[in-house]
């Protein structure tokens, strides 16, 4: 590409952005003009360019890995960033981008295409993993990356890390997956296509076209609602909220977080009556203040067509031959991915011929464990790093 | 009540309609002016009326357990009833009855309130288990028939049998369950109450005040579609359906029966791809052409305030002087109410000192496998049966 990549801001909050030129052409056919990225960096990058970690972000996630400064915003994996942390700032740079097809920042469906000056919507094409992947490589170059000592992330962001190992072994040296599977199960595209057809049958959604604000908000709460019990599980909805009610009279969700449109009225004969169906409206309305339906349809979509079946030998002999290690781990009570499942990606790897390990994490939260057991993640990441030697 | 009740109507399938006078007044406070109730019955009442097994049926099934005669339609345990089956004509006379709320012709939310001509809708008061298992027990009365050999069914039906061991013990024998809980979790809330949500906000659900064919057919697909998740399993779907994809240009759902309202056209960037969800769509539209929205939302409601710990000590104390025995099976994949959960109701009557056993399906086949494992569920009835001698 002769067209140089272009900075184009920085938020103090610590977000930049880059305009990656194109065009980009991805896995399924369609075609990107240019791709901006939004990402976030920690620590600094040495003059080697190969003290790196890439954290992947999951399906509603976003660059924001933890806060950059007192008084920051919390990220989705605080705790784990910083000075003597596990990804310790001293040592590491550490690089999140919002994904492709994202709503954060980085290009996806609710980008305006250049070619009309509108919100992509629908036109914008289908993409995959392996799409969001090269974009991150693409990004890591024009900040000067060499070497990636770890990629790591859980759920849609280990697929990413997988992937990497498929497409760029060369350029990493390990990979830690949290709840991530070898090819989407049948269940898991279940889950993702109903929340889909929430989203498509609200009737503001209208093929994608809506303004800012006026979306198919009650699809995309439902969305997050049915989402969110394949988040945790059985045992961990019972033991927080159990057959609790909410007191008749209150409406612990609207003081939370102020009146919502996605609810009943109170005194409505299927208003809510327990705490559970509280948290779930309480999650739903979270996610649609904060989130695009457009890219809820396209992420899940590249979920469901995640199959690492369609990456032949030869990439994974390169990986062997790189020494790439994959270390997956499952987790105990995930309805999602389940730990069998993840036990499964590592014997794919292993009949492969990539080397690859195990290991369970015991925990009642769910899948959501990646982000809440964020103690024993933290220290299996500086394990791993511990491991590393940064040249 | 002073008033007769009144035989309706048989219809050549089989179903049978009985009038029953009110008022009814229910436990959370509402009232009934009169209650129609459908009901099937298979083999015949002995004089003694004592030879009885009384069939619950689950959230969105109906009386019809069995064909009646070679040709008739199948029921939902088809080849369990019949002359030589576990419920076995030439000795037990076999009834269901559709409960109380639903919408196969006893009285519900889409029945004409007698005081205004129109549909109930969300006029139709709350009603809860036990509501249901006293309308059972009034047309058993009518029906003459003096005790109840064994009451079983499953989800659902079988927090109806549980809910006979707490009101009626002196009527029963045994209750055999499958996959049923002594309290609904709070996971089983959080399904129900977003399949509730989908019904309430689509446009089409107008109160509840739609004319037939009219309703939110839309609401009432997404809502089965989740729930189907949850009736099935993580093993099941994988076997199943796999990865396999639907072929382009092809449209199996519509091939299956007909066009559908509540889907995507072919074409759509979203339109199904894979077989997992065209059999979730399938399923979504079935249930849309037999099943009324309000019902859904009435009888999932009743579900959640499903707790049998509202029962004191002495129901217990009745159930176990009578001698009742009850039998709780749990399925090794349910993810809906586990087997840890129906381990956890036997527990729950041990302790009140009623005599309970619990019983182990392994199965892949998750929740419905009280449906699909017909096999071992007809032995485990016939032999709960066999201890059985009818005066």
């Amino acid at each position: 590409m002769s067209v140089p990549a272009v900075n184009l801001a920085q938020t103090p909050g610590g977000r930049q952005y880059v305009r990656l030129p194109g065009p980009w052409s991805l896995e399924l056919g369609g075609t990107l003009p240019e791709v901006t990225v939004a990402y976030e960096t920690y620590g600094r990058l040495n003059a080697a360019g190969t003290n790196v970690v890439l954290v992947c972000h999951a399906l509603t996630g976003d660059a924001h890995v933890a806060a950059h400064h007192p008084g920051d915003k919390p990220g989705w994996w605080e705790g784990l960033v910083g000075e003597g942390r596990p990804l310790d700032t001293r040592r590491w740079f550490v690089v999140c981008s919002n994904i492709l097809g994202g709503c954060q920042g980085t290009t996806g469906p609710s980008s305006i295409n250049p070619a009309t000056g509108e919100p992509y919507g629908l036109d914008f094409p289908l993409i995959t993993v392996g799409d969001m992947v090269r974009v991150q490589q693409a990004l890591l170059k024009h900040l000067g990356v060499r070497r990636v000592a770890m990629v790591t992330g859980g759920s849609l962001g280990g697929m990413q890390a997988l992937t990497w190992v498929a497409l760029f072994p060369e350029m990493i040296d390990q990979a830690l997956l949290f709840g991530s599977p070898w090819a989407s199960s049948a269940q898991a595209i279940a889950w993702n296509e109903i929340g889909r057809h929430a989203i498509l049958m609200d009737p503001n959604w209208q093929d994608g076209r809506y303004e800012p604000g006026r979306g198919p908000d009650q699809g995309l709460a439902i969305a997050r609602m049915l989402a969110m019990i394949s988040y945790r599980s059985w045992g961990d909805f019972n033991q927080r909220f159990g057959r609790e009610q909410v007191p008749p009279g209150t409406d612990p969700v609207a003081e939370r977080a102020g009146k919502y449109a996605t609810m009943l009225p109170a005194g409505h004969p299927f208003h809510m009556r327990f705490q559970m169906e509280s948290y779930l409206h309480y999650q739903g309305e979270k996610l649609v203040r904060r989130f695009d339906a457009r890219t809820y349809l396209y992420l899940t979509r590249a979920m469901d067509l995640f199959d690492c079946n369609e990456y032949d030998q030869s990439h994974w002999d390169r990986a062997a031959k790189a020494g790439v290690r994959v270390t997956a781990v499952g987790i105990s009570s995930d309805i999602l991915y389940p730990a069998e499942e993840v036990q499964g990606l590592v014997q794919e790897l292993q009949q492969r011929g990539v080397q690859a390990e195990y290991r369970h994490l015991e925990s009642p939260a769910g899948h959501d464990a990646f982000l809440l057991e964020a103690e024993t993640t933290g220290r299996w990441i500086r394990e791993a790093l511990a491991r590393e030697v940064p040249s």
